[in-house]
């Protein structure tokens, strides 16, 4: 297992190095997904889904980026995935030069997909352009439905949604339409996806989508 | 409902500010209590439960720190605190100076126990000393048991792990013996309560606990 030691890139132009490492994958033919969530949303449980379900089809990698610790990058490994550890130094978030650094350790020539599984933070890690073709953020139930109003910036961001833990929503009084309207109002576009890991309820619709992102950018 | 926008204060003697501040509260017999914990980890749920048992023997107040909305201040005050919202101007912690400014806002004189609710975020509240008497941090069981590994940290820093949603652990696979022993590993000193809201599993043990440090710091 592979881990590289990263600390911030000091740089004002983070939005620009990000235009242009989302340029270059643009040409290689490599979809970037920058994954975000709350520690213990279900990351790195969704990639295992999407790893067994299409690691048939494409090639796919995975960046992990934790302060500390290997686990994630060892249990999507062993899902299928070419992966590597990031460890952030301390950092709450990832940005452009960082996920440069990230990639080229990965070696991430003639992959399809890589993701970007950034440091568990609602916050931080939305203010940053990693140079990502895609964003992806997850809520569990167990959050709250509540959330879209207390971290709108993440909401805002994403283009897509994933509503994770469907199948414990009534332990926690989850109340998914109030958690879509919120989420909604802060961005018409989101695409979002209600699923559980554990039934597999809801993965048809999202695998769906995410296929056809990965054909699109290879357009 | 009061609500004040916060900047971050721009200071490289932030441990001085915090060392300044915890002197005051000292003499002032008010202990301020930093509750730090993942966005949904039931911060202030705890509060409610806190406050609906110990508001008839201890004045309580609540600082409610949130990049944005006001839903847990009217949450606590109607539990029966003296409660203000803090808007972090979209920062990630609290600092002593933002915190300063909130005891002010609230105007804590008199007040036996006040509790700041950090933004929810298991990495930068860690690294910013607010001037606080204790640290509590919650983990609750649907993030994982493998969280001190991921997020050092805060469970380094902290007096005090609550480990909320205990009525929900099957559903996770959370191990508490594994948890705790991977907190202990970190900080042999810290406290540990398993509890749950719900069933009010854990709580008197916890309640005893948090009693103790408000005489305590009478003293």
């Amino acid at each position: 297992m592979k881990i590289i030691e990263l600390k911030e890139t000091i740089t004002a132009s983070n939005d620009l190095d990000a235009e242009v490492l989302r340029k270059e994958m643009k040409q290689k033919k490599t979809l970037l997904i920058n994954l975000m969530a709350s520690p213990g949303a279900g990351k790195t449980t969704l990639l295992e889904t999407i790893i067994s379900k299409l690691a048939h089809k494409y090639k796919i990698g995975v960046l992990e980026a934790d302060v500390d610790s290997d686990v994630d990058a060892i249990r999507v490994s062993m899902a299928g995935a070419k992966a590597i550890q990031v460890h952030t130094g301390g950092m709450c978030h990832m940005d452009a030069g960082m996920t440069r650094c990230g990639l080229e350790a990965l070696d991430y020539e003639g992959l399809d997909l890589v993701f970007l599984e950034n440091v568990g933070n609602l916050i931080c890690p939305a203010e940053f352009d990693t140079g990502a073709g895609k964003k992806i953020m997850i809520l569990s139930t167990p959050e709250g439905d509540d959330k879209p109003l207390k971290y709108p910036l993440m909401f805002k961001e994403s283009d897509c949604l994933v509503i994770s833990k469907m199948d414990v929503k009534e332990f926690f009084d989850f109340d998914l339409s109030k958690c879509i309207s919120r989420a909604k109002a802060l961005n018409k576009d989101i695409e979002i996806f209600p699923l559980s890991a554990k039934t597999g309820e809801g993965f048809d619709e999202f695998i769906e989508w995410l296929e056809k992102q990965i054909i699109e950018w290879k357009r």
